[in-house]
């Protein structure tokens, strides 16, 4: 694994209002730990952020989601934009107080959703023509439209737009949508120099160590508050997945954030830590929840399972969420079985905790130089879901996604 | 309108944990102000109950209905019966450990929803054979077994099994059903002889003066300590609903609670009230949330509509509800857009905190004896929905609770 250096202190960041400090790193291996201040607050770092691609954490409410021990969110451009549109959210005072959100907000670009949601695109280096998700409409996204509708939400750190190509393109088309990616970065760099949201960059490259290594390397130089490795977690194995971490982080400058989009699971996370990453985002704790299936030490746990219909103490008797404090497995296995909506509520809550609990835990390994342990530790009890199993349903929503629906 | 009388003082409930004191009467109407002490806790009448009826308020936690203002909800044994059965609520603890809720709970005994929703009913003196919403599976119910079922759940209040004939049913089906509504009645309370929740009797005679009066006084005689007034807001005009409140009252005794099922609305309610109601359950508060109405003191406004989606303020300025001290209308409007939860939860915080709002303004105009002019304010800046459209909208309900829909 080539992914460790030396971790220079606080760098002050003249161009943007986001700062991110180095605290620890693991003795025993790559992870780290920092801070990430931005406009809206300050977050320990390793940090998950639940996924409010619509301005919503699904099911909860923002008290809900600081309860949880959640600090950050990611929103989504793109969803934001074709509805309620970017002007309403610019008129209603910004994103924070639209959704009435007062930490820090991080928001996609929406190059990941035109190239897997959206209809009928038409790319060129200008920018992509795209038809909505939601009714066909067509509308044009370029680099600068980019950074400009993500300054108007107010968020506190915005992403490049790129082009984010399917798992199993070709070489040659991968090493264009890289390279584009980074054509597209400089642009919304020279675009974003007002002072607005921290800009991170995107490293594209699919599946090629070297194409990763050269998109790593350019835009470290082009000089960016915060670094994303983007193109992953769609349907390659983890093997895969955490090569990629392992040839891209190396390149990356030591004292900015890393940030790795779409990822994950709790197993990925740990994985991603051990790889150096600091910052993740994912919708799949809170869509798996709504799905019945809860995180415990032990790996994930289907609600719905006919064992839990009578089982009095609650899913996790170790957590210390509202659901798991408040009632018994029986119970939510009968909200799940009669579809009732507060399943969907405590669910999300519990797994969120969840994933608070774990970054906390991971925060603290690093600090205390035990992460190897901690992370063999961790993934010896925790059960992942088969690889198969994974995909399938990941392929599954994207395409109910696609349909428009929930 | 002839419903008015002397209240009593206290009555001391020897076979029941129930008891009922009357506490203020209207100077200027029968409307009445009391109180409920039930063994798990007190609550002031008149009151509105949420309805829980498959042991949760859809859409909230506990605490979200407490934080409301209610303090007593509803669920149904029929509901509970067929999922996740009595036998497992028992084993748990009761309903009260299952749903974590410590207020009083009142449960109706399943006679409703065994005509309105089950399928393929057999029906004869001894009890109803009927056929599950659920999965068409067969089941047997008589008044016995509704108080055992009952009992078994642990609640506070529970009702004696009725049979609810269509209001569409001619006059000798209504009296059919109201004679064998009454001798189940008895059977009930013959049954219930065991300290356990109190049994409340229901009045049924459809749209018949003579009828409801004439099962008023039978019931009364045999003592129970509460009454409701049942098969009334099934399709029949609002006037002809308030007729048979005015034709049962009378007959009812002054010293136990009077409970009008499945009403209503916030001018139902109202006018309930005026007719010498102490309690009140309906879906609709929480029913019409879930499709954007939402309740204001000039009356039901669909956030759904385009001018919501750039309104700053709240929907209602002066509610003291989470939503509204939180969320623009225009988030409001995104949200049931958008189809996302938090829509369906902040919209039943609403309207049940609206429910709860006009409980206390109700109670504390029977104290100060001014409830007449209360409700004639009340009423003129109330816009209340077409009754076309309501009862069109409460049938389309109907057909999809007994599709096994949600």
């Amino acid at each position: 694994m080539l992914c460790c250096g030396e971790g220079p202190a606080w760098r002050s960041e003249t161009t943007s209002a986001v700062g991110f400090r180095l605290l620890a790193s693991s003795g025993d291996g790559c992870a780290r730990a920092g801070e990430l201040a931005t406009p809206h607050g300050t977050v320990a770092t390793p940090v998950f952020l639940p996924v409010a691609s619509q301005g919503t954490v699904k099911a909860l409410a923002p008290r809900d989601i600081k309860a949880a021990g959640l600090g950050m969110v990611l929103a989504n451009m793109y969803h934001l934009y074709l509805r309620p549109g970017i002007q309403v959210i610019r008129d209603m005072g910004g994103l924070h107080r639209f959704m009435a959100w007062d930490g820090p907000i991080l928001t996609d670009s929406g190059g990941y959703q035109v190239f897997s949601l959206a209809g009928l695109r038409r790319l060129s280096d200008e920018g992509v023509t795209f038809r909505s998700h939601i009714d066909g409409s067509t509308h044009h996204l370029t680099p600068e439209l980019a950074v400009e509708y993500q300054e108007s939400l107010g968020v506190d750190v915005m992403m490049a737009l790129d082009e984010c190509p399917p798992h199993d393109s070709t070489r040659e088309q991968v090493e264009e949508a890289t390279d584009r990616t980074l054509r597209w970065a400089e642009r919304c760099l020279t675009a974003s120099q007002g002072g607005g949201p921290a800009l991170f960059a995107i490293v594209q490259g699919g599946a090629h160590a070297d194409l990763r290594k050269r998109a790593a390397q350019s835009l470290h130089s082009l000089g960016f508050p915060g670094y994303a490795i983007g193109g992953l977690s769609l349907g390659e194995s983890k093997g895969t997945m955490l090569e990629m971490i392992e040839a891209t982080v190396p390149f990356l400058p030591e004292d900015r954030p890393r940030y790795l989009m779409g990822v994950g699971s709790p197993e990925d996370v740990v994985e991603g830590v051990a790889r150096g990453i600091d910052i993740f985002d994912c919708a799949l704790p809170t869509r798996v929840a709504r799905n019945g299936a809860l995180f415990t030490p032990s790996g994930r746990k289907n609600i719905r399972n006919a064992a839990y219909a009578v089982m009095k103490t609650p899913v996790d008797p170790d957590c210390a969420c509202y659901a798991c404090r408040t009632f018994s497995a029986a119970y939510l296995h009968h909200l799940f079985n009669a579809r009732e909506l507060l399943a969907y509520y405590l669910a999300t809550v519990h797994n969120l905790t969840f994933m608070a609990s774990l970054m906390g835990r991971i925060r603290r390994a690093v600090a205390s130089g035990t992460y190897v342990s901690f992370r063999g530790e961790f993934l010896d009890r925790y059960r992942p879901t088969d690889d198969e199993v994974r995909i399938g349903q990941k392929e599954k929503w994207l395409r109910k996604q696609r349909s428009g629906g929930k």
